[in-house]
């Protein structure tokens, strides 16, 4: 008589395990060597995840943005790590190893660094201003200069280079895609990975979440300040970005 | 009969005129042109003021460390505002036009940087760091990159590094005189000023309130955090730093 182990009959084998569960993503191995499974989740945190809610329907919206944004990007010649949107709110992505460095590039003056330098809301910055934090929860994503990236031995002084240079291309992409919608692209953040390569490429996501977007013509918010202020409902200024844009794609 | 004014008889001409009173000096004109006479007080404050005090007979012991280390640092060739020192507490300076730039030098880690960063204090910082920060009083100094500077056109791209060289050059100069006098220089807060000609110069002072100075041997602090951590007579060890520079000078 043959004694069969349950494990023989249904051969547990995970598709997919959780490796990583940030503030606004779930990130999920696959059975593809290399690739992983991105989920687009409705949290919403902001002010260093002082502020928390829920939007509707946020995970769908961002990821199809992004999507959108990604395809657009690496039509641009813009290596990024998306492969592609496997539902509403998943997409199949390279395995990185992230740069714990978020840059900002600003081509107006909003948000935090109104506070911090005394600019006015608005304000146009010629050429795009280009910031570096230190992506640490714990000390709250602090301003770093190139030389504190060597300190803390972040990024190489060529890899910061490939940074810089790889976010100002990225927002002359993003000026003249949002442009077409009627939108101005006010910033952005953008996060990298590295490939086992070594070679540096666009990863996390672009979306309302991590754009200030307006209104061409009257300066209308429709980005996270919608939920960081109170200023509106966020997945309706989230969803028209989403509408205008697939309208010029 | 002729009639004298008491203007004629006693002509008032002021011989100094309070020209800015900030939180640790006072500068008055002089009756040479582009000299000015810099007056160190006894107030001390921390923490962007939010911490103040009175320190008996600092102003003399910073006034008399700042001289021997601006005599020092001139015979080293490094162009400096200083002209004499002409009373306890007073020297002669060139008139400058400050540039609204603080830039710090640190060979370890300690105070903000250990907050901003993580890092340990203490932790040796190879090479040294610089670091700019916007001197605004208002907006409590803030950190800023040469990006900012252009923006804010604090200074020209060229100027920030004749700041950078200087402050670095400046800090070698430093670590060898402190060295003889058994002190190591943890770090240390330089501003600069530009003549009519446009030359850049050092400026304000270089004394315990503007140098983390530890004992070589036992690392016992000798500056300001003494006031700012009430870690004990702050005057003591000013005066220990002044005399051991003295033995040395």
């Amino acid at each position: 008589m043959l004694l069969l182990n349950a494990s023989d009959v249904y051969p547990f084998k995970p598709m997919t395990t959780l490796l990583y569960e940030g503030k606004a993503k779930r990130l999920y191995t696959t059975d593809r060597e290399g690739v992983l499974r991105s989920q687009f989740k409705d949290d919403a945190t902001a002010f260093n995840a002082q502020k928390r809610g829920h939007i509707a329907h946020k995970g769908e919206v961002n990821c199809t943005v992004a999507s959108l944004i990604f395809r657009y990007l690496m039509q641009q010649g813009i290596a990024t790590h998306f492969i592609e949107q496997t539902s509403a709110t998943e997409m199949l992505v390279k395995a990185v190893t992230i740069v714990p460095i978020e840059v900002i590039v600003r081509n107006r003056a909003a948000g935090t660094l109104c506070k911090r330098l005394g600019l006015e809301r608005g304000q146009v910055i010629t050429p795009p201003l280009v910031e570096f934090f230190y992506k640490n929860d714990d000390l709250g994503d602090p301003l770093i200069t190139t030389d504190h990236i060597a300190l803390l031995q972040l990024a190489t002084p060529a890899q910061v280079e490939v940074l810089r240079q790889q976010a100002l291309t990225i927002n002359a992409h993003l000026q003249a895609l949002y442009a077409q919608a009627e939108l101005e692209l006010i910033d952005f953040k953008l996060e990298f990975g590295s490939l086992t390569t070594g070679e540096i490429i666009l990863a996390d996501e672009i979306s309302p979440d991590t754009c200030r977007l307006w209104d061409s013509t009257d300066q209308r918010v429709l980005d996270k300040d919608l939920f960081r202020f109170d200023l509106g409902d966020p997945v309706a200024g989230y969803q028209e970005v989403l509408q205008r844009l697939q309208a010029v794609s």
